[in-house]
């Protein structure tokens, strides 16, 4: 089974890194679309032809299953992109607010995301298909930090407190009681101690590569092979400097071989 | 004279707000690559390409005199510009560095911008031609603080007085005696209440916007009619809303009809 991973740059990595993990069986071919990113502030049209061309091209070099570890795409362009290719795509809005479906009691879930995701209310639209309220906020501060490295850094810490302070404000004025918090964006996985040690504890926080891994795994179930798979392909369409630079604080390890691509634009 | 304006996003209005309050003879033309940005985390290749395509739409449209507004396609690109259009073109770049060896006594300057603009070393090379030394920093955070909107924010201010204070300490090791600050991206006219705060007194800063407006007068001084012109053209390769709504910030009035092209990619 080879799965193909996409996203906007390196953020999905710490998918990627979830599936290997609990997938070792599988082949992975990761783009990131580098030169286009990031989505999270392009307009639905843009993102829906940047990301139908990155899953074609992956499609193009083998991938039997795609997953769409870039939130904006998987909120704007999922639909064009199932359209596009003939093999099952999977985005992790949808894992997300699966996963927040099982873990909600309250049936009230708060979600933190780019501008764009919350925008196009990607989140609380597959939230409601599963009898949830989602409230989403946008935390645009949160990608530079991490990619600044300042995870653990008091700067950081202030941030999040102030957006999460916000949020459940928010959320109290609309007399929702979440009991759940979704980082929709896979940038965040890097902050999730952070997240948990400023969120209120009786918050659960969905991590969007865990809970993406899972549902890959249950999918796929039985047409794994046991075996470890060879290491994973990676394709950027920018600077493969900066991918291997920036890639490997997401991935937990070093990058090698990274290709460029050309995908126009 | 049509004056062309382009910068990657809205960053650059601040160079036009400078320009139209300081030449209001001149029509004005102002592309935001909007679809493409930001350019800053891009390589020099694909910055060029973008920037050259950009040069040539706003000489199509008439441009008779062109300003790069972007510090990453001034720093990188400038030179593929020039062999691209057949008119005039001033990069910001130069201009700062102009009125830097103008203003410093000491010789010794620094420079804050973004990673690639810094990487590029454009300033320390336009300022070495000037006989002055120049310590430059990337400073990742400010844009996206910028387009918050947390201008007046203690996170800024604490951003700022860790970047700052990690400039002028390294300036120390290096045993340079700077007198001058030059903002290298056009956001940060906006932060710069903040930055003569939180910077040593004894530092002149040095607005890009401001010393660009100054400078194209200087060139065009004779040419300009003395009377008032059109109302300034937008143009935006991506969401046309996105880019009033941030864009008014930046020119520090209201903006209506903007018109979207397509470059490709």
């Amino acid at each position: 089974m080879r799965i193909g991973v996409f996203d906007s740059g390196v953020g999905g990595l710490t998918v990627l890194r979830a599936l290997a993990e609990r997938i070792p069986g599988a082949e992975y071919l990761y783009l990131g679309d580098t030169a286009r990113l990031p989505y999270g502030a392009k307009s639905r049209e843009t993102v829906t032809r940047y990301a139908t061309s990155s899953a074609r091209f992956l499609v193009e070099q083998g991938a039997e299953f795609l997953v769409i570890a870039c939130n904006t795409a998987s909120a704007l362009a999922l639909d064009a992109i199932r359209a596009a290719v003939p093999v099952p795509v999977l985005g992790v809005v949808e894992t997300g607010a699966n996963a927040a479906d099982a873990s909600s009691q309250t049936r009230d879930v708060l979600v933190i995301a780019t501008a764009a995701t919350v925008e196009s209310h990607a989140y609380a639209a597959a939230c409601a298909e599963r009898g949830l309220r989602a409230m989403e906020k946008a935390c645009p501060l949160l990608v530079p930090l991490v990619e600044e490295g300042w995870i653990e850094h008091p700067v950081t810490a202030e941030v999040l407190h102030i957006y999460l302070s916000e949020l459940t404000a928010q959320a109290r004025i609309e007399a929702l009681e979440p009991d759940t918090l979704v980082l929709g964006c896979t940038h965040y996985p890097l902050l999730r101690a952070q997240i948990e040690r400023v969120a209120h504890e009786s918050l659960q926080v969905i991590d969007s590569a865990q809970v993406t891994a899972q549902q890959v795994e249950q999918m796929l179930d039985g047409s794994l092979s046991r075996s470890e798979g060879a290491g994973p392909r990676f394709f950027a369409t920018d600077s493969v400097m900066k991918f291997r630079a920036l890639g490997s604080r997401f991935l937990g390890r070093g990058i090698d071989g990274v290709e460029l691509v050309d995908l126009g634009g």
